[in-house]
């Protein structure tokens, strides 16, 4: 058997086929070194060469940092004047997020977004509504993934991941809404109120009126907020509880579409930061349509292509319906949002941020 | 180095720890034995001791027939002339799934369920029903997962995973829908018609008259369909449009609340078939906090619970929140709904159809 | 702001944009109709047609069948006679799988298909090794994911998924495996035997003697079974404690590597059938470098690629390093391989060996 | 419709079940807030309370952190004066990964470890032995995860994720690894050398003399690496090939297998770092089931149980099997480790040896 002294000519052709040369100037791979001590925003500006998602990371980085600039050019005169849709922000950003992130801390990181007005539209869903407002009324604990479901129930204790909320929070939740529900229905009936999803966030945000809530920055700064499933969650059963003793409340989801739209059509140029997936990601992607695609684009979800489902389609689907320009660099980061969007922030808008005050100040 | 003539004792004991007994009754794994030739349904059958997630579809088989069997239960006179919302079924039955499934071939085995009543009450996006109708209207095409978003746009052709759904059949929809909006603005201006997306999707259903369509069938026999966000799609786009035309329609989400939670509190037992993520699984699993929860549940997807998602969540965290019971055996799939629903359907559904025919055929 | 009677024209365009027309002979999306009755193999057909993994099962069987043709066609004499290394087959299969799996009830369908010599070289791990022979000795139970570590120690029962298997099963492989570790060191020193892996699961199929094995089997019908890392599981726990009673047993892992290229470098064409990742993928993937690319490959498993490990990676990764031919037509089902790969078996090897006694009979 | 006054009680009472309290010392759930400014350092520590994957990251910070404190502890000078075998160090940490670690820039932080002896033993598969002296040859550069395997074959570049590796590093590889190989022969013939992956590894260290290279410094640092496998790779071609040439060469595993369980056995107390599954995760795992499992643990990939692969098990699953200890609280971060391992690097070793640096120069 080892008779012959080569090695098959078919495998050493095989393995040590010749390349052709790369491009100069492509980045080479190069982690950062500890050696340097810990420095870490070097270490995330590192992560650009590191590979893999943390390349994802940086180039989601550099997405999210032309959205800023974008959105800082000066918007000309004469446009503004004559087209009462029109954007007054280079560029229109368009934050969405599922209900788990606004449960978990990456709500703090929302609340800065929305409190310094650093966003224009938010999308979530319902839960991404309610627990908002219940974490102003009682917080939620970390607990485990493995918690056993019938133990907790028998505790009134429900679930969300490694979280926990006490169900007596719901119960809370509820003395707080009973009345602004009546308020609405009197509105609806004597004033003529045409309720929307965003406008009732808008109301809810309003009578809030605790600087910890998204919604209260939301409704501070006049950002929209669309949801329109809005009766999925704790506000349906609320809205269901209700229509018992005081029915009538109309919800209408007509007229917040042609608001969403809007958003998209008549902005300068849009940006899309999505967290998660389902009915946040395509709400948002299917506004950005109407304008014939976003101009940036920077997805964080755990989603997979492979069973078809939006939630785990590659930005380079939506270029397909539209949804993304041809011409954009959209990125998708495959992490939990939880362990990746703050960083983001800390990257972008936040680091952006303390830029602005430091050359203010030095002026 | 190899000096004592024992291994060290701490290794022998660790590694050759005596077990305690199983009980006698725990099944053994044990897979098909192809030597007795290909017979599907014994391999199928077979699937119930092969482990991991071929045990899940199992279960699965399993926790559905015993829905189809309570389903099938005579429900007591009494009680049901005196409650009017009652179910006359022993077990009402919410079939739930994701936009993409409606895309794909799993449309025909959700159609075959709504054509013979075999659900009760079905929950999906818009997405989910407008494709339905997209699809009489012309067809769908398997393409690659990796086929290029610019291209594809370029030639108008929008990709869901490896399916290429031409743009000219969202005109064609545009065509179709544009008079049905008409006459609903008429109806909501001149008898008073509440719109709700439960009444629109059965009204649609209706002037499709396709036998294809789930939703003409979900229309002849009075299973009621939700999707609270129906404006977040295709259908969307067309009510925008249409609003520029002729404005004014309302399409309220409460109503549609009320009557999607009655069917839980009012029914004499619940199941849950949920394919996929999102608000699809969300809102039935809320919708059956309503009465304490569902009795029998199968999840099949692909979500993970690491990210503390609800798409992802094992049953067990539905549990802590009282949207299934304490005392279920609730089953998750974890796999893409287009491999495992049609056989689910097949050794559930459709079996016990056959079965009853031939009972039927034999008295 | 209902003013405008059309809605604005970028949106109109964006969304109504118009379509090129697809080839003619495009597969349309179709699914089963269970109107039909549930015939199993048509429905197992129909996936090809329902898209998302179901329309990547009906691939994969598809390029099982070309594996199977091939490998049928009549061998040329004159290069079986001049060359000792050439295969006899005209396509050579390779099956990897991991250890899991031969814990599951997947180990029928593979010890099937060594038992019908119907793949030619077998490629695991050390667990997918030893998890044969010991179910020889003991079987294995169905158990749940979510049992608590701490009872099934204290209980010595040990999980591997939903499977559970107690410890004494591996005290028994200890009494089985102790007197043939000696009886190899016995002919390493009187016979000068030069241990490979390979051929010590050689050995152990011939001990084992028990037509349940997959490795027995193997043994038989002389298919080769490579594992490397042999020692990694509780081969290597007995061999490491066999080395202080009875030390000097050497298992070279060259000889093996050599034997392993030259199966794939000698064969008139190659197919590869992997389930799950790890060393499995990468070694059959490696060896068929060899030969500048397999023709055919199959690879099941629920990798994913975003986190650049060769376990999730596509297909077309592989093509890239000549692992897989740059005109191959390479398959990848995202989907655990208990539920897919007895369904695969069914419509391929199984069907195939059924038609060939039907037509045999029929002669 | 809208009849009684009164919800349907049941659903009352389910929705505001009251909750018992909890713990007081819980954990609350709280972001970091970016108007305190960008603190890099307060906000990673703010994970531990953000719920999700961040606080495993923030669990898993911890645990390194009391391995790190452990293996600082003082040994008793008796204890190892009569057991040869004794670590000198308090806790032996053990660091796993998968080839694609290195590929990436994830090489450095893993540098740095064996650089400063930070840990004890090293498990990787061949490819993470290989990659690391190619990248002394030449780089590695990013591209992108989709691009054409078939164009990139015909250029001869290889694709590792969204990572790009001519091919022409590999024949480099070659000219340098084969004079070892000879060597390597010489020895083996000449000096009796039983040669071991463990063993060649050092000497392939040795050779490349470079302090770029992880392997210089575990040669250096006398941290023995394992890689039972070691001929699944570019490695295992080079040893093809060189077996026609020069053939003999013999790599036997037996002898490491005790060699690393005894660095189980004979350790004080033992933590396991594992990046990724696979080969490396198992062959850590199994050594610390020698000393009735390990103490400390921290997995991070980005696998999932349901198929019941060894990969993608929780942690618990090795307590089942006595891998990990039954009182230990081990962590599994579900994370793509290019962006988690730096970041877990930088808030144990490294922030603890500028930690150690600061408190010497203020002595």
């Amino acid at each position: 058997m080892w008779s012959s002294s080569e090695a098959p000519s078919v495998a050493r052709a095989a393995v040590l086929k010749e390349s052709s040369s790369l491009p100069e100037d492509m980045p080479q791979i190069k982690g950062y070194d500890f050696n340097q001590g810990v420095d870490h925003r070097a270490l995330l500006q590192s992560f650009l060469t590191t590979g893999f998602q943390a390349s994802s990371f940086g180039q989601a980085v550099q997405e999210i940092n032309k959205m800023i600039e974008k959105r800082l050019e000066p918007v000309q005169e004469e446009q503004e004047s004559c087209d009462s849709h029109s954007s007054a922000s280079g560029c229109t950003i368009f934050l969405g997020y599922t209900s788990n992130l606004i449960s978990s801390g990456v709500r703090e990181s929302i609340r800065y977004l929305a409190q310094h007005r650093m966003v224009d539209v938010i999308v979530t869903t319902a839960g991404g509504i309610e627990e908002d407002f219940i974490k102003c009324l009682a917080p939620t604990y970390l607990g485990e993934f493995s918690l056993k479901g019938k133990e907790l129930r028998q505790q009134g204790i429900n679930r969300i991941g490694n979280l926990l909320v006490p169900n007596d929070n719901y119960c809370k939740f509820e003395d707080w809404l009973m009345p602004i529900l009546d308020q609405m229905v009197l509105e609806q009936k004597t004033e003529g109120t045409h309720w929307t999803p965003s406008k009732m966030i808008h109301r809810l945000g309003k009578e809030i009126n605790n600087p910890d809530s998204v919604y209260y920055w939301a409704y501070k700064n006049d950002i929209p907020v669309f949801s329109p499933a809005l009766t999925d969650g704790s506000l349906g059963d609320m809205i269901y509880f209700h229509s018992y003793k005081n029915p009538g409340l109309v919800l209408d989801i007509v007229e917040d579409i042609r608001r969403l739209n809007s958003k998209a059509v008549f902005a300068k140029s849009t940006g899309m930061i999505i967290l998660g997936g389902g009915l946040v990601k395509h709400h948002i992607a299917n506004a950005n349509l109407m304008r014939n695609g976003a101009d940036f684009a920077v997805f964080v979800n755990t989603g997979q292509e492979f069973d078809g489902s939006d939630s785990g389609a590659r930005p380079d689907e939506a270029i397909s319906w539209g949804k993304i320009r041809m011409d954009a660099s959209p990125v998708k980061v495959y992490a939990d949002a939880s362990i990746v969007f703050p960083l983001l922030v800390a990257e972008t808008f936040a680091h952006n941020a303390a830029r602005l005050i430091k050359e203010k100040n030095s002026d």
